[in-house]
Formats: structure tokens, C-alpha cells, sequence
């Protein structure tokens, strides 16, 4: 019998304990072990939960609990759980945890710990699928040419809503934190910064790339309008908020952001709450996985494989390599990064505006690739879409910015990429 | 440094003897040690190869050589296979199989002699995508509601090109076999027998049901024509050869045939030579896994990831259980299979026709959910296109008969299934 005991007994918890008890005879069979769920630490006592564990407040009568073989570690936050594992590590337990936050800031010291215990987090990327597994097991044999996600439920939902029915960001907002996909402090999802997480703990796999979300290009959804979706829909694209670790040059650039993406490729059909991993290998080419980035149960799903793992006595390494990864990859500088962009301005409607547009960006060095312009004019302003051939990052930051300058235009421009 | 034999070095097998090599860097820092291609057995030692191994034609030295660590069998073939591979785990080597049928016919037996030595075949079923290690370890909390796969790519090549091009069969056939994606004798792969050696797999890992080809519901594409896929586009339908494993009522049906599937569904828009699969898991949901299906690299990639999991430690269990599955899950008869059904008829041009086959179908209690009758006449009769709600496998068939006993319809009826 191996037994578990939990650090946070919130909805994924709670659905943990309940899987483990509902589907024990599967589970029994495939770990060859029975599987347990002994005790559950949780902050308050008092607050009903809906499991037949024994409850504690404090989370070392967990973690020194000389009874538990496996710490499940979902308490969110970063450095609270950090100590907590570290403390179960040492006890000798196997972990296994969902926290990305907590992997984003400290999955090497962990693996450092961890030594040759399983610390093991399938659940912390893309809920459900198990795409840990695949990236640290079943692609092995490749150099990665990148890996491109849709790693947040609630953008994707957001996205969607707003691409397919022609809903404004604020309202669709206000309808994803009615249904429970969107926290009412929403910044977390919709800035981007719970995909940064994800996207780094994949990049560690693929790359070996020490970085933290402060060293990478992160932004959020939030200030997508109807005449993005519009012009998306124009030129056959999908908006998506894409997570995108790429190798190029023999540098590694990482980043998070609003893309636009041809409608045709695999990933832009992924739609609402759903999550999907597009990940290319130099020998295995293009491969996709998909299914649900969230909720109680999807996760526990892929918190319990982990346990079946460890039971099984799979240890593996846990960012996939037992040295150190392919030597000499960095991490590329944001302002290096290379694509192509949409840029959408509202000008003056005068004579010689789009003149003075497009000189200033020809003075930087940017082409254009095309441009739409509308008949619609708003307070006195026309809008202007344009789109880019491939340029540095620090080119269109300068372009933006003379852009700026002109009186035509003033702080009325704003910037997408777009992924191909 | 592990040593690796090769038992054939065709495609498959130089791609692998490649990319050890070619590699190499990044494939010693996840496996956390230096993984070495050594001697490959073929049949011909004359043709030329181009890779630079020994080679040998007696397998025998593989198998039974005590420098080789691994032995990776890529022959094709079932017994003689068999044979080798049971002596490779008798002499107490870890084994890697691509070879489908060889575990269609005895991966039960060889589960049994493997015994703690481990036994992978993550290439045997959709070429590089690692659905065996999703469905063995990442979805292991899961009771399986439904696996739906597109496992055969040289099908999906050639029903993407008669929808999407409307090219006849025998044309698309023949190009197929020019390209390389069929065989000069196709009927392994048309025929549906190579999905349903790969379906058997993934049903064993699912739902511990041990079956073979002869006990499951196989049909091929052969009989497609343009007036189905004319139906198809009409009615919102792509036509896939799925091969499908669901649990139904307490019970299992497995089978493999041409389908009629919602445009809408994920698998529905994986086009050409791509496979992918769809698993259901009680608690997962929906997930799928998208990638290439064949080719020697894409092949050699999960092959590859096989021997990195051996040399990593880890065991697993072969069919990813270590004691009976579930209890009293059994094959469904295929006669009591439910489906709806598509049904077309060519039926003589007079009147009263469309009453006969309309009463025949309801003398059989086989209730109509759609019907289209195009005013193009061939020789004497008009098509007749029809679906139904569902029914047992056993009553449309009675129906075919008794619909074929009619004069105005004669031979002319054919059946594909829908699936939602």
C-alpha cells in the first residue's frame, strides 16, 4: 500500500481524493499497488470539504508524517510550497506537484533536491494532457524545433467568444468570471503570466534553459478589440494567446503573447476552453496534443498518473536529462526576437496621413506587407491595419514609437505578432 | 554505454542506426548514458545499406550475442519474429518492437515471458506520436470511455484526396502507390487490417481485452466511391477509416471500418498522411494525439525514445497494468455492435421503388433519419442514399438482405457506418 498525503485540499485535491477512492480498482491494477489518500493539509478547518481524509491545519504533520510514502503538493503560491517540498524531499517522500508558479521559479534547485527521488508535475502544463510525458519521454530522441501552445483555458475562451460571436474583451470577461473561468482579479490568466509559467517549465525539457518569467517577453490579451478580430478574420487568421519556445540560430527565444495564426494550422482550431501543445522535432516532424487545460478532475488525472509512476518505480529525470542538456543554448534577448507583425493604428483622416505612416516605417527599415483600410471613421479617425514582413523586435519597438511622434497618430498604435 | 542489435535494417531501422549516431548529444544527456548502435541483422547482405554498423544475416547473432544490451526488432512478420524476440528475453535482454502484428497475434504471451525485463512498442502504433506512453502513463487514472483512431496513413491519404480533389479510388490508389504510401499490394493497409492490429494494441492497454484481428469487425475502403463522399460533403461529414475501442454497457467493441464523422469533430479535420487519436477518459474527458503515422524517422523517434526509457531504469508494466485489468470486460459479439448507418442504393428508375425498399426497412424495424435521391440517372437507375437512427449490426444486415431480394435493388446496396 503506498500512501498519500495532500498539501491543499482545494477543488483539485478534493478531486484527487475522490478519483483515487472512485477509481481505486483501475488504478490498484495498473499501479500493481493499492494507492491511498491518508491526510490532507488545508488552511482553514473549518470551511466544508467534501472528503472522507483526515484534515490537518498545520502542513508538516503532512510533510514529517513518517507514515506518507507521496506528497501531493497543490497549495499554489511559490515560496511556502517551495519549503514544504524541500522539507518532504529531505524526509526521503516523493513529490508530486501542479504548482507551475512554484516550477517557474525554482524547478532547478528542486531537481538539485530532489537528487534521485521522483519529483514529478504533469499537472502543472495543460491540465489533463499528458504532455510532460511526451516532451520528457516520447519525443527524447529529438532536437525540439519548438513548441508553440495554447497553455491558458481562460484566454482561449476569452478568444473564442470574442472571434466567433463578435463580444467585446470587457464583456467577455465579465462572462468568463461568471462561469468560474476567470478569476476576479483575472491579471494572472488574461496578462499572460500563467502561460510564461507553463511555457518555461516546457522549455526546461526541451532546452535546458534556466530562465525565470522576468527574463522572457510576456503580454496578456487585454487590449484585443473588435478590429483585430475584424482584420483577423480579413486575412484568415485566428487570435490565439500563444506560448512559443523556439530554437533558433542555436539560441532559444521564449515568449507569451496575442498572435495572429493562419486559421489553416492545427493549433488555431483549437477553440474555448481547451488547451493544445504543438510540438516540432527535427526527426519526428510535427506532432499535437490536446484536451482540457483545467478543472478538478482533468488535473487529478494527470496528478494521479504521476502517482501511478512512482508506485510503478519510474523514477525518470525530472526535467528529462540526467546532465547537463545540449551546451551553448541561451536564451535569445526579447529586443533580438524576430517576426512579422500587425500593426493597427488610428490615424487623422487627412490628406498625406498615410504618406507620413509609411515613411516613417520605410526611414526604419520596415516593409510592409499589406494594409487594410476602412471606411469607418470614429471621432475623426480612420483606422489603419497594416501588416509586416519578418523584423527584429527593437525595430518595430522604434517604429512604434516615431509612429508615436507623428500628430496624425499620437498613442494610437498598437502591435500583434504574427506566428506562422 | 549501452549496446543496441537491430533485427532488420530497412527504413525504419537506418533511420534509427542514424539518429543514435546523428543525435547522439542530446539523446547521452536524456538517457544519462551513451546509447550505441552495434550490429544489425538482414536478410541480404548484399544491398547496399547506409549506415555503418556490422551486419550480419544471422539474426541469431543478435539475439543471442552478450555484448547487446537491447535488441530492437523491425522485421515485420509475426512468428518468426516472435521467436526471436522470446529468445532475445530469455537471454535476458531488454526488447523494442515497431512490429504491430507481432503484438496483434501475441503480446499476451510475450507480456508473460518479458516478465520484469522490459518490452516496449511505442513505434508499433501511430509512427511517432506516443500515444502508447499517453495511454499507459499519462491517462492511467482514467477508466477509458472510448479510444477513436485515424491509424492508418496511407487511408487517410487517400480519402483526403478523393473528398477533397474528387478523385475516384482506383486513381488515388494508384498514386498512392507512386508516391510510396501504399503497397503494390495495398490490401493490408486498405483493407483495415494494419488499424486493427493497431487498435488491439491500444484496446489491450485500455481495457485489458485480449482479442485478435479474426475476433473484431475489420472492413477496408475499398468500396468508396464519389457518390458516398458527394453524400458526405452534402450532410456535413468527412469519411475516415477509424478504428474504434469503446466501452458500451459493461462490455468492449472493437472494430475498424470506413465512417461517416461529424465535420466538426477534432479527429474529423486531420487530413493526409497524419494520424491521430482520440482517447475518452472517465475523468480526463477529451484528449487528442496528433502526429505523423509513418516513416523512418518518425518511426525511429519513438523507437529511440523506448531504448532512453530502458536506459533510464524505467520498467513499467508491458501492457500498463501489473495485475488483470478489470474484471468481466468482454468482447461485444460484432453482430451487436450499435451504430447508425449510411446506406446507398442503386435502385431501378420506376415507380414504387422508394416504397418497396421503405417498407422493407421498416418490416425490419429500421427507422430512417435522412434520405437523398439526386435526379442523375446511370443506366437505367438512380442512387438512393439514406441513413438511420441506430441499430444492432445483426438488424441492418438482415435489412441488406431482404432490401438485396428485391428486384428493383438487386446487389445494389451498400452500407458505411456513421459515427458521432
Amino acid at each position: 500500500m503506498i500512501k498519500v498525503g495532500i498539501l491543499g485540499v482545494g477543488t483539485v485535491g478534493q478531486s484527487v481524493v475522490k478519483i483515487l477512492q472512485e477509481n481505486g480498482d483501475i488504478i490498484s491494477a495498473r499501479a500493481g499497488v493499492k494507492i491511498v489518500p491518508v491526510i490532507g493539509a488545508v488552511k482553514d478547518l473549518n470551511k466544508k470539504r467534501g472528503v472522507d481524509i483526515e484534515l490537518t491545519d498545520n502542513p508538516m504533520e503532512v510533510v514529517d508524517n513518517p507514515e506518507i510514502d507521496i506528497v501531493v503538493e497543490l497549495m499554489g503560491g511559490v515560496e511556502e510550497p517551495y519549503r514544504l517540498v524541500k522539507k518532504a524531499l529531505e524526509n526521503g517522500k516523493s513529490v508530486v506537484t501542479a504548482n507551475k508558479a512554484l516550477l517557474a521559479y525554482h524547478r532547478y534547485e528542486l531537481q538539485e533536491i530532489a537528487g534521485s527521488l521522483p519529483l514529478f508535475y504533469e499537472a502543472s502544463v495543460a491540465g489533463g494532457i499528458p504532455i510532460i510525458g511526451a516532451l520528457r519521454n516520447g519525443l527524447s530522441a529529438n532536437h525540439i524545433e519548438s513548441i508553440v501552445g495554447i497553455l491558458n483555458g481562460t484566454c482561449n475562451y476569452m478568444l473564442t467568444k470574442m472571434i466567433q460571436e463578435g463580444v467585446e474583451y470587457d464583456e467577455v470577461l465579465k462572462e468568463a468570471q461568471a462561469l468560474g473561468y476567470a478569476e476576479a482579479d483575472p491579471t494572472f490568466d488574461v496578462g499572460g503570466f500563467d502561460a510564461a509559467h507553463k511555457l518555461l517549465i516546457l522549455a526546461s525539457i526541451a532546452y535546458g534553459i534556466d530562465a525565470k518569467p522576468e527574463d522572457i517577453l510576456i503580454e496578456g490579451i487585454e487590449n484585443i478589440t473588435s478590429s483585430d478580430v475584424e482584420f483577423a478574420k480579413e486575412f484568415g487568421y485566428e487570435i490565439k494567446l500563444l506560448g512559443i519556445a523556439k530554437k533558433v540560430n542555436g539560441s532559444v527565444e521564449i515568449r507569451v503573447h496575442p498572435s495572429m495564426i493562419k486559421s489553416s494550422h492545427p493549433i488555431a482550431k483549437v477553440d474555448g476552453v481547451m488547451n493544445a501543445v504543438s510540438v516540432v522535432g527535427d526527426r519526428v516532424g510535427q506532432t499535437m496534443f490536446y484536451g482540457p487545460g483545467a478543472g478538478g478532475d482533468a488535473t487529478a488525472s494527470a496528478v494521479i498518473a504521476d502517482i501511478i509512476e512512482i508506485a510503478r518505480g519510474n523514477r525518470g529525470p525530472m526535467l528529462g536529462y540526467k546532465r547537463g542538456l545540449e551546451s551553448g543554448l541561451k536564451l535569445i534577448n526579447s529586443d533580438n526576437i524576430e517576426s512579422k507583425y500587425y500593426l493597427k493604428l488610428k490615424v487623422l483622416d487627412k490628406p498625406g496621413v498615410l504618406a507620413a505612416v509609411t515613411s516613417v516605417l520605410s526611414e526604419c527599415g520596415i516593409s510592409i506587407s499589406s494594409v487594410l483600410q476602412k471606411d469607418s471613421r470614429i471621432q475623426n479617425r480612420v483606422r489603419l491595419l497594416l501588416t509586416t514582413h519578418k523584423f527584429k523586435e527593437a525595430d518595430i519597438k522604434e517604429a512604434i514609437e516615431k509612429l508615436k511622434a507623428l500628430e496624425a497618430v499620437g498613442d494610437n498604435v498598437s502591435m500583434m505578432r504574427i506566428v506562422e
